[in-house]
């Protein structure tokens, strides 16, 4: 249980493409930040606003841009792109300590007999996997999860515990789906009848590109019409809410909290903060950055950041502004009587 | 698994009472918007806004208005009510693309041995179901759904995969609750107490009225006292939050997102569009709409549509603006300065 | 199923250190509001507000302030906190309808051979329980559960039906954590690598104080590296979002759909209402209480109450307003021409 792994400065330069700064047999334990991190430890420096805890730190080893080596004396993994090692290190060390499981079917999980499961398929206790599903090589479901009939898992897709995936939808390779994510449950569709709301079958499917993220307990329904589609590499945080019809770009991220109304497309590259709303029917292009909270009642043509929203006060302060805010029609009117008054006593 | 299932325009006419124009042995065999439909496809007009893609649809035949007809010279089955139409073909193509379950509890399904099942209920893998819960004729309940102790399902209702109803929760008939859906958590119930929050216990029930449908990781709390209640009819999106105590009339839909504080009551036929926030406490009238992200600290008694948030603008002028609303008060005081100058100027 | 429990007000009086004005024979049946309560109920008033509603409640008998006892002259349990009073006589009634279950691991749940159970530990159907997780004294795991590898949950600890406890995250005691929950997911991290997002491993874990209680559906992300950290008593509602390496102090609530960004440090005995937002790598200062839906992009380091967004309004003023609001900056141009004309004029 205790057994600690490390890695020589040589050995991480070696497989991470990095250059080592002073003595390659240092070894190091784990990754922690400049403050945190103890003599036994690597850590790494990505934004210069931390220099002063580069100076400071007692990590063994940092990782660091060539730019930041005067400012630290000690052991180094140099790169241009410090950041870029760190996330790349930081998963090598996750599998590390990951145990080997061999690939198996828990005897506990119930695998319809239709389904195809390629070579390294693992299935947690309590999963199901539905008639006709297919899940490619290394795909990992986690303990409880729900795979659908007919969908299709690309390879090395992780489902995590809990997960749902509903009849009929299509992951790329490579896909993750964190606990409680929810994916190909109906949009929400009625149409007004005689007797209240009637509602409309959702017949289309959800359609997930290759190296996508979804985080937890976030929803994707499946389209009415159509399918629901991400692209590739488009990262989802938790909480998210993405309803029929969407379409998102590759490589788009969407952070926590957010809700995309039905049938709007969103562009590539582009980051939606936590909180963002958007109404359904619009388009976002590419490389268009929404900060949190932001509510989008339009179309955003034209890339480059947008935001709505008030800034926070103390209440006291708040609630006399909400009122001047809903009184603005009134003093624009008497801004306007006034320049017409004075526009009167000088023509006078 | 590809088999192709087909109707003749004649068989649909007479099934949802729709008048044909043109051939009715016209086979279709599926539906598709108008801008996707294949030859062999229906599709439908619900929007006139649509219109020219009508006149470009490669589909078979169009569901349409009388008054659409000179637009469109093909196939066409011809409705007073085309979008009410295409919800009810939708939901037989669903029910004909479904595989026929037999009625059965899942070998590896867990039921109390005082649950009551009626005819026609179906349970799937890994489901529970508690201590005398009775479920009604034709209930389904997905894969490992938890339906708690004296839970009332009534007939048809479908609880899908892995959805939770706490003990004592009583729902109608015809009830879908989606995917990971949470009925009867507790209520947000707490006491300060000498040393810290003393939690009250949440003694009521949900009880939700017949052909409600419940969205995939909506969560509604059970009453502290008393019981939260859904009335007929009325529609919840994905992840949307209703609190202890809160009651919402017939026929009322609920967008995703959506947030609603305890005690509050909410009329008949209301919309409440995406994450929408709701104080607790508050009466909204009957036909209140509440347009997306608007922020209720007030009851509402009039009918109509309300609104809150600031438009999205690019992030620097927003800044600004930001600021500015900030300052309101100071500029309304600079305004209410110049009107006594100018009134003193006058009278001077 | 009906047997009716009742207490007398003698024994109430004398379990939760009350005092009895009238006749201490009275015996009570439930907890019911002072306008549902039948004559067989016990009620209380914690809220003055409500005065009118005790003289005419059929409750047999009253919880009250002394100050109310001139309002009301039936049977009563007097206190200075009726509140706290209510809250734990509802917990009393709650843990008397529970049925009494034999502590016992269920046939068809799914523990690790390694894993610690203690006395008392009880775990439902379909529940998984990982490698080497240790479960205190009188823990309670929910049908269809899933806790992962190395867990820790302390005494007495209850997680509710399908909630999800990742590996290596730590609970203190008396914590509870409602259906469909997720604690431990991955934290949103993500670095720009040549060909789009590479995904950062989420070393850290969450650790929860004793005494916390996390609402249904609610997502904890675990730290990057480092922990995300929930300290005594924190009381988190349905549906909130805490990210990766947040931390939160003790006694702090937080309402429903809540999200909080990743590194942000919230102090002891905050209160954030629903829907409230929070930027990442900020400080909020001990009691501090932020109303609904306020959006919170800095640090605040004084404590009291803070607020942002627009009053709800009638849809088509807010158009207008919303439309002022953007235009403000050219507002306040005008107001500062008018002042210059204004002063010209005067010196002229």
């Amino acid at each position: 249980m205790t057994e600690v792994l490390t890695w020589s400065l040589a050995e991480l330069a070696s497989a991470f493409h990095l250059d080592v700064r002073g003595e390659p047999s240092v070894r190091v334990s784990g990754l922690h930040t400049l403050q945190s991190a103890g003599p036994e430890h690597l850590s790494f420096l990505a934004n210069r606003k931390y220099l002063e805890q580069l100076e400071k730190t007692r990590a063994a080893a940092v990782i660091v841009h060539p730019s930041a080596l005067d400012r630290y004396q000690g052991p180094a993994l140099v790169t241009d792109q410090p950041y870029l090692a760190y996330a790349r290190i930081s998963r090598m060390i996750e599998a590390a300590r990951r145990p080997i499981v061999e690939a198996q079917i828990h005897p506990q999980a119930v695998v319809d007999a239709t389904a195809l499961l390629e070579e390294g398929v693992q299935i947690g206790p309590m999963a199901v996997v539905g008639a006709y599903a297919v899940l490619r090589r290394g795909v990992v479901v986690g303990a409880g999860a729900v795979i659908g009939d007919r969908v299709v898992l690309g390879e090395q897709s992780h489902i995590f515990a809990r997960a749902v995936i509903y009849p009929d939808c299509i992951l790329g390779c490579r896909v993750r789906v964190h606990a409680g994510a929810v994916i190909g449950s109906d949009g929400f569709g009625f149409a007004p009848g005689p007797d209240g709301w009637e509602r409309i079958a959702q017949l289309g499917r959800v359609v997930i590109g290759d190296d996508c993220d979804i985080g937890a307990n976030t929803t994707i329904d499946r389209g009415a019409l159509g399918d629901t589609v991400l692209g590739r590499g488009v990262i989802v945080d938790n909480q998210v809410q993405i309803a029929h019809n969407v379409s998102i770009g590759d490589g788009t991220a969407i952070a926590a909290c957010v809700g995309i109304s039905g049938s709007t497309q969103i562009g590539q590259r582009c980051v939606l903060a936590g909180g963002v709303g958007l109404v359904g029917h619009i388009h976002i292009a590419d490389h268009v950055q929404l900060t949190g909270m932001t509510m989008v009642t339009k179309s955003i043509e034209q890339p480059g950041s947008y935001s709505s929203g008030s800034i926070c006060e103390p209440t006291a302060q708040w609630k006399k502004t909400a009122v001047r805010v809903k009184q603005l029609e009134r003093l624009v009117e008497r801004v306007a009587r006034l320049e017409r008054r004075i526009q009167t006593d000088h023509l006078s």
